[in-house]
């Protein structure tokens, strides 16, 4: 059997790889049912700059029914993202650009809202790093990924992002399957169809919170019924999940991403978002013990070939 | 590699052993992702009568506590309950009753909940058949779940029981894990305590709807992702759930357990509840071509041993 670092052959040795080694193996003795892993999608499994994949997917959809129907373009939240005006997006606010953008999807049951989903990852590229975007994983998390699913542990998928967006990829990507797939969840309208059948349809609405902060918690306890001994983040909106996963008593791990690699990826600092006086994330996560990822320094490898 | 009928040694050769073993043929060329079977708990996998185990539960905590404090007795919801009095339970209503209950764990931690439940069902007994409560799981369930286990379904157990409830039981049962417990939800309490650490705490409310009805259509998207190609159930609550197991076009199959076995279990009619004009569930199952199981006829084991 390979050893712990053996698994991780895109991990330089050092500290961090040896704290992440010593939590492979120590968790080996942990009951069963607690091995369970919690990690952000969102710059912490896969890239995140510019723009998040699942927002170029909206925009894409933007375009296409813009170019089948001129009137969507009159629409003042598509307009503001059609001309790119930052200024216009920012009066009508997020949560206004977000309602209208679910609205393009409004009607489609699950199954149709995963084919398109699917559709598009075949064909998007990152629009700087020259890649498929589906191949912006990172190499050195997919086999941790790996590592912790030799140990039998339920390796789950927590992100801000859209569940069924997530869930449509999770299972290629990362050997997730839609059950293990927890964000921010599309409320359905429950319908009979004229045959009699029911069926699923989603509206525009969300059930409870975006998926960030303590919401993590409650929606990890609610879909996957315990409490994680390891998570992985990399933001403020990880903050919570990952204090939470190092508050038992046994072997427990939380692991943050710091993007300090302009050559490889991005450069850049995610706030600790719950104080008021902005702190980084990563100050944060040196303070509270966790380990911090340098991606410069601590990963050989950063994307997936 | 054994057949399908070989994994079912408790049906009976017949029809409703034929429809089960059809549908578990067809089932070996559906794609993975589809191959989810949605499983009621209470009439389904184990005994529902004379009461649900949760609500024995339930008592059982209460009478400990009512003998810890006088004043527990003089609540009127419990009084009604420690007394037995139908009239008084009638007048206050399930709802009061259910909240009053659940009040009796608030500010637990999952964990300490689990472990409660964990502890009365280790020496929980039926009230008349004489058998521990633990051990009135239907032996022919357990074969059909690992027959559909040994062809890679996803199996879940969706339950209008209380999620938490379940899942301290379900690894144990039917090998199921938390993550595919589908059932009503309890609210959490996020609290930091005075290390700062982050926690979850239970309070009296559910989240949404009691998972019973449509409700099991919208939990089962919103936890699991996908729809059933496999569902069981015994009563109306779970009408909805078999209708819509069985609407795409690829192999699917809705199976009712109907309790006609005075002898061995007991014999009960569960009315379709969507009807303003009361009709029995089994009714409604040889309407829409679902597989009614006789409890009597068609299993030659009712409990595993």
């Amino acid at each position: 059997m390979p050893t712990s670092s053996e698994l991780l052959p895109s991990w330089r040795p050092g500290a961090t790889r040896d704290a992440v080694v010593g939590f492979l193996d120590a968790a080996a003795a942990v009951p069963l049912r607690d091995r369970l892993a919690c990690l952000d999608n969102e710059g912490t499994l896969w890239c995140e700059r510019p723009t998040y994949v699942q927002f170029d997917f909206f925009v894409d959809a933007l375009k296409t029914r813009a170019g089948q129907d001129p009137n969507v373009a009159e629409v003042p939240e598509f307009a503001a993202l059609l001309t790119g005006d930052r200024q216009a997006i920012a009066t009508i606010g997020l949560e206004r650009i977000a309602t209208a953008l679910a609205g393009l999807f409004a009607g489609l049951t699950p199954a149709a809202f995963n084919a398109a989903v699917q559709q598009f990852m075949a064909r998007a590229t990152h629009p700087t790093l020259g890649r498929p975007s589906r191949s912006n994983t990172y190499q050195p998390m997919l086999e941790l990924v790996e590592a912790l699913r030799r140990l039998d542990f339920t390796v789950a998928v927590v992100t801000g992002g859209g569940t069924e967006f997530v869930r449509a990829i999770s299972q290629d990507l990362y050997g997730v399957p839609p059950e293990a797939v927890v964000g921010t969840l599309i409320e359905y309208e429950y319908r009979r169809g004229d045959d009699g059948s029911p069926s699923l349809l989603r509206s525009t609405g969300i059930i409870g919170a975006a998926n960030e902060g303590s919401a993590k918690l409650a929606n990890i306890q609610t879909q996957l019924g315990r409490r994680p001994i390891f998570a992985a983040g990399n933001s403020g909106g990880d903050r919570e999940m990952l204090e939470w996963a190092v508050s038992g008593d046994g072997p427990s791990l939380a692991l943050l991403v710091d993007h300090d690699d302009e050559a490889r990826e991005f450069k850049y600092v995610s706030s600790a978002e719950t104080f008021a006086e902005p702190e980084p994330i990563t100050d944060v996560g040196r303070r509270l013990g966790w380990t911090v990822v340098s991606m410069a320094d601590d990963w050989a490898t950063v994307f997936a070939d």
